[in-house]
């Protein structure tokens, strides 16, 4: 029987599908269980990440705090690629838009619960979170993992 | 301004709200993760919890691994308390239901990739997965986080 992962077209598909990353389905069920709690989710973004759209003014040591609850975050949407929505800041309309790896982390105001997402959660990326507060929830991966028979 | 936060009723609310787990909503995010990347997802189940229904001839150590793919698990229901679904095994179909404080981790066959649930992740129950591979990410909780401002 042909092992097809002898073949080089299956062997990209295998690769490229192994980098998709975790980060946009957690940020969206933190996201979710933050809602239910009825907790105000936060998240906090790496400004020097190219195509980051944010008001510069509220920009502090390369960082952005945002509320993206449904009440501030109007026409919210978490995808794979990026977090975009509506918002005021300081009276004055913004449309953000920041890319998934640009998203350091995810809290709750109210408890301070949440993630922290290190640079291997995104396989893709270099991201150091290490300038963050270290009291939130971490989550860590390991790229190669033994599997449980 | 009055502190709804010194009225006992208001404070139960607070209390009971930072009970909800997470362990179900980073369930049903793992599993559309690995459902996205073409994996097969699986969870490890401690069977001495009170209300588990599963094939016990094919329970192991107190533990079962049961694949909740599509096309294994039919009728596959994640919610907040527990997941269940009708599969076969060894040609024999079961309904199984398992409540979400059982589920011990959830991973990829194809890569071993996923998480285990320390004791802390859900705050009413005191389980144990200390019997588990320690090849699994693992996401950590901690019940007081300071709040970032």
């Amino acid at each position: 029987m042909l092992d097809l992962r002898h073949q080089p077209e299956f062997k990209n598909k295998i690769v490229n599908n192994s980098k998709r990353s975790k980060r946009p389905y957690l940020i969206r069920a933190m996201h979710e269980w933050m809602g239910d709690n009825s907790h105000t989710p936060h998240i906090v973004v790496d400004t020097s990440v190219d195509g980051v759209c944010v008001p510069l003014e509220h920009v502090k040591d390369g960082k952005i705090i945002l509320n993206i609850s449904e009440s501030a975050a109007h026409n919210l949407k978490l995808t794979n690629d990026a977090v975009s929505f509506r918002a005021r800041f300081s009276g004055v309309a913004f449309d953000v838009w920041v890319p998934m790896k640009s998203v350091l982390g995810i809290y709750a105001r109210e408890t301070g619960q949440g993630m922290i997402f290190s640079h291997d959660t995104e396989t893709a990326d270099q991201l150091s979170p290490a300038t963050l507060p270290d009291e939130i929830e971490e989550t860590r991966s390991r790229p190669h993992l033994t599997i449980v028979k």
